[in-house]
């Protein structure tokens, strides 16, 4: 099963392992990583988990998400790394700099685009989730489930699946869920934390972007805008693009986001239609058909009306 | 396995059936429905589906949908009757008009309240949906699966666990949801219409309600309040209520709803602690420990007072 023999030996030869993942790091890269250091732990390793960036707060009830350091904490360096969840280098920030030089690393994926940086590269492009690698590996090496291995790796399922809405949640997701529901996780508790709950914060944001929701004439195109002073400093802004997205009828759902002068972040969703990665593109930024994003270097009015060109979009709408 | 037997034997001795539901039919109601009636018509029954409400817009894309008729267009009478997630014949409305004098009923729900109403009771209050129940009637019945009856049984699961977030998410619902997805359902487009889809109108009322939202000053409560004027006809309200219930650190979320002079509909929802049916109950509603409602007759702001006093709220409030 994939490189399953390979990386089971890898990890037999290390004493000590720095695990990561990718910056801003989600549902999916936490839980692996947290994941792969229970295992590796439970193996008698000696595990040290970084990660480029802080862990938001929702996901600190993991057992051991405190432990996940910053790369500037830590002095050592180390010369097994098991890196997850990342499709290249670049997406481990420094992380990359505590490797010796004669590193070796055991690259786990599930990204298409991962250019298979490791030495020993385990990349399933048809995994929903890293999680789900992991899960396969762990069955593998018949190692024995605990409630803290068991709940990171629902936690990539979960995450990675938009708690299993997406079109990657395969029956082997779902029967993967089943047995670790099985082994005891409270997986509602898990959903409720992290897919559910929200804060003030986030709530008084969501109603100023629907107080600027605008939709086109022909009702496939809706936005929303938010000014640099309606947006407090690290204020997650996850999920907010979707209420344009999801209104019926639209195909394409917008969030214009001053984040400077002459400085808009725009993100993209799209239903099926249209092609948003396409747009980001040619506005330099990137992504796939149905999520992506660009920064255009301008002010708001100007950004809305080049997206909004792009997309044919007349400017007469309908509040 | 439960009563399958004798349910199996009840439809073999009937021709034509009467398939229905509670009134203000939810997923599970509608496509238990729709999985009953396609099951049937399979077998070679003449069948007839009804309700005592229209079956909402989201669900019209499900095969069969339109086919379920209000009791007033219907003029027979039935001997044979599948009621489906009724704990008591009152939730049917007016469809028990429907039936003959020696009308016999298949009673299948998994309700605990469940008042076994039937000729034939399959009860299983163990079960997350009554879909879970008519999956394994199916199974039973070594009935050939076909895309309409795997697509209606996913939505009685997926729309009655909340999206398989709640505690009766099983390892069971999970393999069932794994088997249906292997059949080729396109389950991301189910969650997608019936969990994510929203319209204007619903955000317009969502951006009202949140405009109102007040926290109590241990953090514990939070609460919206609608006019009467703020609300359409027939507009969908669900949800609106967890938004307050959904904040970091509120156990009671409460959605205050002028519906009337002198008239206030209250949604009570909470997280651990509270026990919101009891609330619900000393107000003359209903409802149980996570989820309940009451109405209360008098004007929005004495109701807001006395529903906080219960809660022992201050209102000195942080907006």
């Amino acid at each position: 099963m994939h490189n399953f023999d390979n990386a089971t030996q890898f990890i037999k030869e290390a004493d000590q392992l720095l695990v990561l993942s990718h910056l801003h790091p989600d549902g999916d890269a936490i839980g692996s990583t947290l994941a792969a250091g229970h295992l590796l732990r439970s193996l008698g390793k000696k595990v040290t988990m970084v990660n480029e960036s802080p862990i938001p707060q929702k996901f600190h009830f993991l057992s051991g998400a405190k432990d996940i350091y910053l790369p500037d904490n830590i002095s050592e360096k180390f010369r097994y790394v098991v890196a997850l969840d990342a499709a290249d280098q670049a997406r481990m920030g420094q992380c990359s700099r505590l490797f010796t030089r004669d590193v070796q690393i055991l690259n786990i994926d599930h990204h298409a685009t991962n250019d298979q940086f490791g030495t020993i590269n385990i990349v399933v492009p048809t995994a929903a989730a890293t999680a789900e690698i992991l899960f396969d590996w762990i069955e593998f090496m018949n190692v024995k489930w605990d409630l803290p291995l068991a709940t990171s790796i629902y936690m990539g399922l979960l995450t990675d699946t938009g708690g299993f809405r997406y079109s990657n949640t395969t029956p082997k997701v779902f029967r993967q869920a089943a047995q670790l529901v099985e082994l005891g996780i409270e997986s509602h508790v898990i959903a409720d934390i992290v897919l559910e709950s929200t804060t003030l914060d986030q709530l008084r944001l969501l109603k100023k972007a629907l107080s600027t929701l605008q939709v086109s004439a022909n009702g496939e195109v809706a936005w929303m805008v938010l000014k640099r002073e309606d947006v407090g400093p690290d204020q997650e802004m996850e999920g907010i693009v979707n209420y344009a997205r999801n209104i019926v009828g639209v195909d394409v759902g917008i969030l214009f986001r001053e984040v400077g002068d002459q400085l808009v972040k725009v993100s993209l969703r799209s239903r099926t239609k249209t092609d948003v990665g396409k747009l980001a593109k040619s506005f330099g930024g990137g992504g796939h058909a149905r999520a992506a994003g660009c920064t255009i270097h301008t002010d708001l009015s100007q950004a809305l009306q080049q997206v909004l060109a792009y997309l044919s979009v007349e400017r007469e709408c309908d509040q």
